[in-house]
């Protein structure tokens, strides 16, 4: 790991949120310990049935998130159940477009049974990646939210070139929602570490030490060592088993202490 | 076919509206004279896309619903693709209310997307029959309807029972439209004649005949020839074929005229 | 629990084969401790992909039942993934048969890439009830076996009624295998007591004891404290949690000793 | 359209066989003319479930195959029925191993069930234009027929690389059957022109006159008007619609009166 790097102290950084995708269960396949990771965060990116979720889990999830007040998203995907949604589809714009309004609405309107309000979409998966590195995808993810019926915030990756995507976002009339990863390691040009690289995933104390920095200097160490500079909204992690339960809860009480 | 008895001049019944099951076709796959039919009636019960429809398919009927300002009904369904929701399924109340509003959430908000508002819920196909026939199913569904997070409308068989469905569906606040058929023949204890009898689907001339009759004199004219008072505030039409769609035709011009 | 009574001594029974549900995994979900179990039963039901299973999953699970010599079982369902199989549908006897045949030769043609043989077929969840319990679906499972274009064995419910399932089984040409269950009490009329009633499930020692009752005497002993004959050539075994495990071990010890 | 070229005369090829896409019906909604084609064709690519197909269908489809003595092939697809197999999906080389196995075994034993013998493997849509354009995709293929427990032909595009093909299908003991189209314009490297060129898509004359020329001299004329050489095993015919069958019949009245 590399060390911390010496950084010009900046002003103190706006709240860091913690999003987190939930709702992951189907039928009688239980997946992630929702209850346990709900009270530590600020956001949760829900399943809408295509890759995860149905009905009853969405149910379940949202009356979850209204006991913890957590702010609820979407969390669309390529329609592709056995793999997760984690396939590329070669799906048209305008498909993508409606297979977005599809399940943005399906959960929209079930969290409205339940008095609550949608407030973001991440899409997930093959889409998400797709909507980051095909331009085409990321257009259509684009005009899927503005041409939502309701206004709505869209997660996206925190990169170097956030602005860029702002701008295009902006032009739509859309609030882009950066996240960054508490767990991965980031390129020189701010880019995810590719999972197949040694070194692409944080553990233990590196995840706390980033998160740290992200706090303190809004910046992440690169995996050659540089201090990069990365606004981030909101932190993705995760509560798949009770490793990942514990590294949230200290990730809650290290933002808990800097934002008092 | 009984003749027609004579029966007791009554009021001028309140308009008879017509709706029609729209938006059946499902990826390559087409159903139904959509663009033929919607012309001619005034409610479109829209397939959700658990027995038929899709994203892209619903977009497209929402479309087309829009130019001839049809109003809109959603019509959810057991989750039966490969038996078009034909064949019953031992749900759960819970299951069936999620079930309910996942497909009516996804319709509502897509709905809205055109600038659309949904205006009522039809049960379709086995859920129906099973809301007719078992009181468990007919409690979920007006459940479901009731605590859909705006108001709409429940479409139900129109029976002498009548008014025993509106009597709880308005202790759940649920108002009621009452289905006729214009091509089924009707027991005398008002139940529809089932189809594995002869003379239980209607032909020509004769459904006419039980248009003109349902508009004149609120009643049909049951499988033993007695005239069965019957208040429908709407009639199930088809669009499957041009048949059907000339036979909608007709029965578009029986009541413009009798409602000038 | 019911003493055990005094039951007068019978000759000693034939082998006691244990058999268990396995492959239900589904794309990203994990469900059942496969590799944990298959050391220790005789049979393996395999999802077939209807409510659980999918070529992934059907792949790996034969490559484990082949390290083990397990033999190999279908394990059919209705197809509903949401609801695992277990809501009843109502499936004509043709759509039963043709659903059998296309899971069952999903199986078998992926067995025998591995060089196996599949042996028997044990319909799952709802199909399983609806076939011990509606005369029609009965006759369709056993139609779909015997229509099967090789001889397969069905796994039907051990009861005392198996003599007539035997006879209308063996006019097709198919042999039943007889499954009992370890863990659940039976009614005096050899149906197992339903799951909603207490004592319906047996816990720990009661489990190991009802299957060397079974063993030693071709007997259980009923809720009302009768000994019943059941003739059971098979016993379903559960291996979902390590709790599951750990009573399989137990079971298979008990047989090893018994049957030396 | 180019005119047709002097071309030497060559010996009289054997047989072109007509390999048509049946069976691609799902649930109530029907496609394809299957019971007008299936008389006039000698190959049967029977859709498995995936992109199309049910249970149902493929009974029916094999009835009506055996009836005309019509050789039966699989026509396995990436899992996306709402997309019909159309669109490419980003599934690794196991996984399209496995998914080819599920689907071939459950076309086979269905058609052992009626004493029919599964004859050769053609993949669809998405999945064979990735098999002749991602070297990985088609080598998933290949290995899935070669692993597949018994010898089965894989039918692939005829191009003017057809001999690399062989030969990588020989080393793994599979035998290659090579279609051509009847109603697809070429370019001059031996490829189909693109759907989205003008002249892509033969009509009329022009398909009689494209399997003339293949009959007679082996060879196709290309976008550019030149003879280029395309050993073909198998002809593609629709059966769509009445327009489509009537070329079919014209077809098959073509290679008769050649072949006689």
């Amino acid at each position: 790991m590399p060390n911390m790097p010496s950084i010009p102290q900046q002003s103190q950084h706006a709240a860091l949120l913690l999003n987190c995708d939930l709702g992951e269960s189907f039928g009688s396949w239980q997946m992630g310990l929702d209850s346990q990771a709900m009270p530590y965060i600020d956001q949760a990116n829900i399943a809408c049935g295509f890759h995860a979720g149905d009905a009853d889990v969405i149910k379940r999830t949202l009356t979850l998130a209204k006991q913890h007040s957590v702010t609820i998203g979407a969390h669309p995907s390529y329609p592709d159940l056995q793999g997760f949604g984690r396939r590329s589809m070669q799906c048209s714009e305008q498909e993508i477009i409606n297979l977005m309004h599809y399940q943005i609405a399906a959960l929209d309107g079930m969290a409205q049974c339940q008095g609550l309000q949608l407030s973001y979409i991440k899409p997930h998966g093959a889409l998400y990646n797709d909507m980051m590195s095909k331009p085409t995808v990321w257009q259509a993810v684009l005009q899927a939210v503005a041409s939502y019926y309701k206004p709505l915030k869209l997660m996206i990756l925190a990169t170097n070139e956030a602005e860029q995507y702002q701008q295009q976002a902006s032009t739509l009339g859309v609030t882009l929602l950066l996240e960054a990863f508490a767990d991965r390691r980031y390129t020189d040009q701010g880019k995810l570490t590719p999972r197949t690289q040694p070194g692409a995933v944080l553990h233990g104390s590196e995840v706390l030490q980033q998160v740290q920095q992200l706090l303190n200097y809004g910046s992440v160490t690169t995996e050659s060592g540089k201090a990069l500079p990365l606004h981030a909204d909101t932190l993705c992690v995760h509560g798949d088993n009770l490793a990942a339960i514990s590294q949230l809860q200290q990730i809650r009480e290290l933002i808990n202490r800097c934002q008092q």
